[in-house]
Order: C-alpha cells, then sequence, then structure tokens
C-alpha cells in the first residue's frame, strides 16, 4: 500500500531551485560557484555524524537511512478497499460464524488486519482486543518518535555545526588581517558553513521531521479505524451498517467525518 | 452564521500601513521602492512552500486555503437565538413528548444541535449524550490543530527562509568588494529577505495561528452550551429555567458567567 | 477588597527612571532628545496593535484595558475578617440551624461565599458543594488566562516590530550610503525600535503577564480557603476550631502554613 | 540540621576569579578598571528590579532574601541519626504501646517528624497519615516553587535589561560620531551591561535557581523517609527490620538505594 | 555486560577532526596555533565548573565522573542467553517447583533478575512483583535523569561562558583601539570563547546527554523484558511459549517486535 510521496523530492527540489535562483539572479552563473565548497560541506556534514555518533548508540544510527526513506514513500491506504474487506468479513461471520474468517485471512496481508481477525476468530473479547491493538499502535507511535528523534536532533546540530564553521572561518580570517583584498572572499566562505546548516535544517531536516509526525498520525487513524472494523465484525454488526459507519471515515474525511459517524450511531440506535 | 470578521484585514492593513509609513517618513517615497524586490519575495515564498510541501502531505496542503480563509470569518453565534431554540424545544417536549420535536428540527441548521436533539428523542441517556458530543468537539479541535499546525509552521519557516536569502547575498556580496559604492545597495537587498521573513511571520501566520486558536476555543465554548441545553430538554427541565441558565452564558459572559450559572443552579435547587 | 498596587506603576517608574539616567550618564540631557521619536513609537505600537488585531477577536481586545488595570490593584484579601465571619456563622448555624444564615448573607459581599452559603443552606452535599466551587474556580482561571493571553503575545509582538522598524532603517540607511555623515544618526534612528520593543517586552508586557499569573494564583487560595470556610460551616463544626484552621491560611503563611493547619488537624481529631 | 553549603560562595568565588583571570591575563590589571562601570551596574540591577516590581507582589518580593540565603545553606539531613530514632520509637511503640511516644517526641525538633508521630499516636490509619504528610510534601514544593521563580525570572530579565543597556549605549554613540577616538571606548561601556546580564544570569541566578530545585527534590526525599518511618513505627514493624528497611535510603544512596530497599522487602516477606 | 561503546570516542574523534581539517585547509597548519589558547580554555572551562558548582550541591557533582564514563561503555544485554535463562528457570520451575529455583539463582549475576525470581519464590502474586519492579525501573530512571542533568546543564552554560569571554575580549579590544593592526588579533582572541563553548555543547555535552537519554531507555526496555520472564515463570508458562514470547522482544526488534509479540499470544490463545 506504500507508494511514493512525490511531495518529498519535489518539495526539496523547488526548495534548491529558489536557492539556485536567488544566488544566479543577483550573482550571475559566475556567483554560483562560490557557494560550492568542499570542506565547508565536509564540516557541517562531518560535523552532524560526529554529534549524532555520539547521540545515538550504532543500533539507532542504522535505520537513519530506512526513516529518510520512509519521508519519500506515502502511506496511501485505500479506506474504500478496507471498508469493502470488512463489510464482507461481516457478511460471512453473520452466515458461517468467526471460524469461517480464517479462510479469508489468506488473501488478507496488512499484518495488523490479520491480527485483529485471529484474536476475533479466538473469541477474545472486544475490550481485550482494543486493548491490545491499541497497545500495539501506542509501541508504534514510540518507534517512529525514536526514528524521527535522529532527524531532528540533526535538524538542531547542522545550524550549531554551520555556527562552528563559520567561527573558524572568521577567527583565521582574524588572524591575518594583513590583506585588505582577501578579507570579503575569507568572510564569504566562513559565512558558507551557516548558509548550509540552515538550508539543511530549513529545507531538509526539520520538515523531513514534521512529515514523519504527519504520517505517524495518519497510521495511528487507520490503525483505528481498522480496530473499529474488527470490533464490529467480531460483534456481528449488520453487513451495511459497520459499511456506512467505516464510510464516515472515508467521505469529506476533513470537513465532515464525526458527524457523519454520529449520523450512523443514531440510525444504527434507531434500527435496535 | 458565518459572517466576515473584518478585524483580521483591517490588522493586516494596519499593520502595512505602519510599514509604509515607517519607510516614507525616514526614507521618503523613493525610499518606497527599494522594499519592493521581486526575486526576494520568490526566495522566502518560494523556500516557505517547499519546506511546508515537505512538511506536510498534499491532502493537508490543499486545506491551507480554507484554514487561512477561515482567519477571514467571524463565528458570530447567536446565544440568544440559541437560547430561543432550547426554550421552544423544551416547552414542546414538556407538552408533547420529545417526540414531538422531530418536526421542530427541519428548521434547525446547525448539524449539532440536529445531532443533539435527535439523540435526545431516541431515548440516549444524558451522560451518553455527553459522551458521544464531547467526543466530537474533541475530534474537532483535533481536526482544527491540524490546520493550525500548516500556519504555525509557516510562521517558522518565513524568518528562517528570510535569513537564508539574507546569507545568499551577504556571500555573493563579500565575494565582490571591488567596487566599495555597491556595498551598501547590495546589503540592503540581503536585508529584504529577513525583512519580509519577519513580517510574514508577526504580522500573517503567527496572528492567524493565534486567531484560529481562539475560534476554536469559542466554538467549544458555544457547542457546551449546546451540550447543556440538549440535556435540559431532554431531562424535561422547566423551559424558563432553562432559558434563564442559558442566559447565564449569555450576559456579561467575560465576567459574571459563571456566577450566573451558579444562582440558577441554587434556584433550581429551590424550585426543586 | 481591591485596593491599588503601588508596585506596578512604581517599578514601571524605576524602569524608566533607570533608562533615563543610563541615558543621561553618558549623553547628557541633550543625548535625551534622540531617544524620543515619533515615528518609532508608531511602527512599534501599531505594528504590536495590527498582530493583536489578527491574533484576537474584538470581543477579547475589547477586554485588554480591563486585563490592563487589574495590575494596578491589590486584591487585599482581609483574611482575618473572612475568619470571623465563618466563625460567626458557623455559631449561628450550630444554634439556630443552617437556614438562620439566610438573613447573615444580605451584608457579604463577596459573591463567592454567597453562592457557597446558599448551596450549604439548599443543603447540598459537601462534595458536591466542593466540586461546584471548585469548577467556578477552574473557570475563573481559564478565564484569567485567556485576558493575560493578549499581554503576553504583546510581549512576544512587541520586539518581533521593534526588529521590522529596525530592519526597515538600515535598509533604507544602507540605500543611501553616499553621505557618511549620516551613517552614524541613521543607525541610530534604526536602533531605538528595537529598542522600544525590548522596553517595552521587559518592563511592561511580561512583568504584568507575570504579575496577573501572581494574582491568580491568589485568588485560587483564598476561593480555596472560602471553601473550606463554607464545608467546616455546614458540617457543623466547632466556631473555635474552624477559626483556628482558618487562622493556619492566616498567620505566617509562607512559612507555616500547611504545618500549623496540620496542628490543627490533630487537635481536632483529639477533641474527636 | 542546616550548615553551610560553602560551594555556592565557592562556585561564584570561582566565577568571578575566571573573568578576573580573563580581564588581567589579555588586559593588564589597567583593563580591569574599565569593567567597573557604575552607571552600567544601576542600569542592569535597577531595571532588574523594575520588573520583578511589576512581575511580583510584594509579599512574594520580600521573601527573595531568605529565597537567596537557601542557596548557601546545606540540608545536611543525618540520616543515620533518623533511622535510629525511628528504631527508638519503634522499639518503644511495640513494649510500652504507640501513646508512650508522646514522651519521646519532646526531643524531637523537626516540625515533620513531630506531625507524623502524632498522627500516629491519634491511631489515625496508615493510608490516611501517607496522604496528610503527602499533601504537606505537595505545599512545600508548591511553596518552594514559588520562591524560586523570583530567581528564574531575575535569571530571564537579567540579560535582557542587559541588552537594554548595550541599546542605550550604541544609540548614544551613533548619533554622534564625529570623533572616531571615541568611537571605541564608547562601544566598550555599551557592551558592558550586557556582560554584566550574561554574569548575573549564567554565574548567580540560573544556577542559584537549579541548586533550589535540587535542594526541594533532596527534602521532598528526606520527607518521603520520615512518612516510610512513620508508618513503619505505627505498623509495629520490628525494630531491626525498620533499621534495615530505612537504612537502604542511607547506604550508597545514589547507586544502590532501591535495590537494597527491595532485598529488605524480601526479608520482611521471609520473615513474616 | 558492559562492553566499551566506541562509538561515543570514535563521534568525538571525528568531530575534533572535521575542525582541525576545517582550520588547516583553509588556514595551514600555522593557522591551528591561534585556535590553542590556555587563558581561554580557562575561562569557559572554569566558568562553566564554577556555574555547576552553584547550580549542583557536591554529592551529585561527585557522580559526574561516573555519569561520564558511562557514555563510553555499552549496555550489551545478551537478549539470548536471557531468554534461554528464563526458558530454564521455567522448565525447572514447572519440574520442581517455584523453591528450586534458589539454586539457580547462583550463576545468575544481573540483580534486577535476582530480585524478581526471588520475589517469585517467595510467592508474591504476579500484579505485586509486577508494581514493585517497576517501580525500581521508576526509581532508576529518576537516579539516571539527575545524572544527565548535570551534562545537559553543562551544554548550556559553555555558550554561555563562551560569550561571556568573547565579551570580555570585544570590550578590552575596544577599549584600546589605537592600533587598527592588533584590532584583528584581538577579535580572533575574543571569539575562541565562543568557539570552545559552541563545540563543547554540540560535540560533547548536548550528544552526550543524548546518549545518556537513549540508554535509559534501552535499560528500561530489557528491564521489562526481565519483568515479562520472571512473571511467566511464576505463573508456570510453557518454557517452550515463554522462549518464544520472549524472543519476540529479540528478533528484528526494530521493525517486527510488535507484531510477533501478538503472533505469540495468538498461538498461546490457541494452544490454550
Amino acid at each position: 500500500m506504500k507508494k511514493r510521496d512525490i511531495f518529498t523530492p519535489i518539495g526539496i527540489t523547488v526548495g534548491f531551485m529558489m536557492i539556485m535562483f536567488g544566488i544566479v539572479s543577483s550573482g550571475g552563473m559566475g556567483g554560483f560557484v562560490g557557494f560550492i565548497h568542499g570542506s565547508s560541506v565536509l564540516i557541517v556534514l562531518g560535523g552532524l555524524v560526529a554529534a549524532l555518533l555520539v547521540n545515538f548508540n550504532i543500533k539507532q544510527i542504522k535505520t537513519t537511512k530506512d526513516v529518510l526513506q520512509e519521508t519519500f514513500r506515502r502511506n496511501d491506504h485505500d479506506l474504500a478497499e478496507l471498508i469493502t474487506l470488512f463489510e464482507r468479513l461481516s457478511e460471512r461471520a453473520r452466515r458461517e460464524g468467526l471460524l469461517a474468517l480464517e479462510n479469508e485471512l489468506e488473501e488478507v496481508e496488512d499484518p495488523f488486519i490479520k491480527k485483529g481477525v485471529l484474536l476475533a476468530i479466538d473469541g477474545i473479547e472486544p475490550e481485550v482486543i482494543n486493548d491490545i491493538m491499541n497497545a500495539e499502535i501506542d509501541a508504534m507511535e514510540d518507534r517512529h518518535y525514536r526514528g524521527r528523534l535522529i532527524i531532528e536532533k540533526a535538524g538542531e546540530y547542522a545550524p550549531a555545526w554551520g555556527m562552528i564553521g563559520t567561527l573558524i572561518g572568521l577567527i583565521l580570517m582574524l588572524q591575518n588581517l594583513q590583506d585588505p583584498e582577501t578579507l570579503g572572499p575569507s568572510m564569504a566562505v566562513s559565512l558558507i558553513t551557516t548558509f548550509y546548516g540552515s538550508v539543511l535544517a530549513n529545507l531538509v531536516f526539520l520538515p523531513m521531521a514534521g512529515k514523519l509526525e504527519e504520517k505517524t498520525n495518519e497510521e495511528v487513524f487507520i490503525k483505528q479505524v481498522i480496530i473499529e472494523g474488527v470490533i464490529g465484525v467480531q460483534s456481528g454488526q449488520n453487513p451495511r451498517i459497520l459499511n456506512e459507519k467505516l464510510s464516515a471515515f472515508l467521505s469529506d474525511k476533513v470537513k465532515n467525518k464525526k458527524e457523519d459517524v454520529e449520523e450512523l450511531v443514531e440510525e444504527s440506535f434507531n434500527e435496535a
């Protein structure tokens, strides 16, 4: 269910284009050369990696690559498909009993749905299923938080090391003021690390950490729909009602989400 | 029930007038020209949008326009009308029973009131109604928070990209110090992005995020009055008492709100 | 029970005297003139007001005047008088029953005491009285918080607009560097808005918001004594014991408050 | 039980020695004179006091002296003595009953122990004693917090007023740039207030607020040992067991504290 | 179970190499000399120590050395070994009863496991064991927090004292502007303390505090596995099931941890 989240690369590309545009528009193509400075890149990235090596243990640092890639993926949960699935499960459970669902599970890929339905088949009580599955959501949130923390810390250390690089440049420059000709270019070079640090923080690390948080919130939302569905199936809810109940999460989600749910609650009350 | 909140455009206009005044008062009309700088606008806004594209998923970014427009609307809840409505509902419910309220509902537009009354008609217990409606309030607060977050983040990225623009300008300027004549104007241009970033943050994004929070708080307040009203109607409270009870929220709200409520509580105790 | 809190005007006066002293001591009386700059005042105050207009709705902005005045008032609760009152109420309640307190209430001005005693007369149970009155305290804290928020935000926007003013001045100055003579004075003028913003934040808005928080805490404290008193009266506590119990809040409050209370608790246990 | 905490004056002395060393090492004894600047002291301290006068009410400001002195005192709780006391109380209580403890109390100075034992003598139930004494701990924490707040706010206002002083100096200097000779010394003087503000915050106020927090935590710890002791005495615990149980808090506290406690728990289980 | 955490020294070494590289690449080996400045080291470290002496009491400061060393150690918990241990204990407990475990304990070094098993042998109820052991975890977290706090505060005071050193240098330099030749070198020296403070904070103290937090979280994780194991042993769980249950924590921990646990939960349900 994962697709590419093209807005992460688009955003980063747009950001770099803005920077390039800013440079070229007032400095010409020639000015651009002055912004590529190998040793400055090394200081900021090297210092950043050094700080992260001290800050995190090796197991977590190894996860960084996955965490970064995660910001380029979209969790495109097909809620409509999910609802159809639960409607089918609900129908079959009412006709043939909960045990009949075991066959249906073979086609289900999502491990979270699988577990939920297995718990339902085992006859675990709804509150217990709710507790177990919510505990899993909590664990996922905790795991995601620890991954995101590395990116957030990178967003803090990047500007700090940018400033350290600038201080090194300034101190060196001030120690050798004999030639006023070189003053400007030296200061320009000093500032480049601050520039790198700011761009890394405000275009890459902090926005990526933000997206990771967004994705976690979305994942939590979809998993809560699944819990709702599993419990609906187990309690033998009418497939049509279950469909409508879960559809409330689907249609016009942002605006009318809750309202629809409530209407359905009423309908189900009326039916009962 | 939504009107224009003219204080948002007034505030922004006043802010821009202050800036113009500040420029013209010491720089004359000529100075004003120097503050309009297309490529600086592009860097700050472009960088800001780039960071938001990385930070949020596309579904949320699409809501930005609505969220911004929301700051120009006033939720002018007519509490007096609301109270009259609940008084009428209460009277009819006592005379003809709760079921008779279904006809009244046709004239009610607010979906939150509608749902509350429908729940009351269905004979759901007061505590359950309270729980369901409060859950809806929680969901609304959460939804509003996620919309507001985009504006808040914009208020963080705007000054950061202002600084990135200034760094670009400074580095370019320092690389070419040959002509001392151009030093001043170059630095002036560099600072313009910082200026744009500060104004965007402190006149537009941060105050707008503040207003959105205020509006959410108000909405919560009005919805709690509605809950109070619905439960009053269902429990067959005397229409006059209900009117007075809800009026307490209305008159001199800021200062005496709670006190009045308490007095009414006592009255109702005495009556009982 | 409100008197003037002379320390707010004294503090602000001392602060301005320090500033004046700082200016005159190194710049002479002449230097003082340079610090009064009409258009700078306008930019900082105007920008501040503009940001607040966007940030708050009109109802809240209207409360600003009251909120500011509140920092010049002292809540001089006469705890001794309060204790005498509750002792008298307790005596009468034991002699003539709770209903007899209704006559006493005519002399009581504080609406919070009035309500508490009325609830006691109505025979509401102590836990319920405690809940109702604590709910009122919560509502008061919330109301005070919203008023204080405007002052706190003003303390955030003031330095921000000071910086915006300085940026305007710097940009204008840098655009016209022909005459090195005017460089100094121009920069001096630019910095004045930053100076205004800092003084407004660190002498006026932030300390005032601090005092408002202090006052809210005090108000909560006194209201909790009242709750204690009301419940003591209703439960027919011995007037002497109630006096001593409440006196514990009075004498040497800061240091021995709780200790004394505990001693009294023991005494009352011994008596029982 | 209070002794002088010599590390507070030592720390402050070391800090000032470092500053003096820094000045003399590069500026000679002559440079030192330039750092003593009466009117700068007045601006920073005066502005700080002004802000605190607006921020706090007079009752709290009066406590500042005590609060500051508190950072020079060490709470040297003699845990060994405390344990011997509770062992003795426990023995006597088992031999002669709880009432016999009243004579022992004459020698006890600590009001918290006294109260605890009195509650035990009065036959209050352990859970209630626990609640009452913990409520007292909460009240102490709250009281300490309010005292510490003044020092923390001083640590915020000091650098702010240092900056205000520097702005005053800079503006005055820039208004009179005729004589380039005086430029350096004028700027030097301007920076002195920023220097004062930073030293006050980072050597005096913020570290002192930190120590006050530490002391509060320690006080809470010792009071919890006392609660443990009181409840042990009341429940007629074996004096040897109680001694060992409380000793666990004593020996190698930082490292093995909890572990030992657990071992004793097991012993007591075995005994039982 | 503690090994060296080589990534802490590697990180610090990499950081210093980056700094050296940055200096040498633009300043040559000669520039390097200018960055070693004895009195600047003294001001920053001395001021830092001074602030910590005021901020913490002597008992805590004594723990600093241990706390720092802790960042160079790796808690290499051998989960596989832990699981084998609990499997063996579980088997023996089922065959010979819980009392037989006492002999096994002689080989166990970890005091936390020992205590847990002793509690199980004593027949304490599972919920109580859970409470006691979780209380120990809480105490450990609290103890670790207080140790970490010193490092965190060092990370705050280091840049502050760097700035104080720079202010001293700037003020001295500005007081003696006669010789423009020395202007550059003097400013270079002033900036060195800021440089030291930034490096100490962003390469040493803040990342170390981060690692200490990571280690605490890991320790909590492993201790929770132990609690799970102890309770499994006591409740006479099937050794194979217990093995699989605990293995879930082991394999592919980061990604599949919870999922596996759930699968095992189901298996155990099916078995039952």
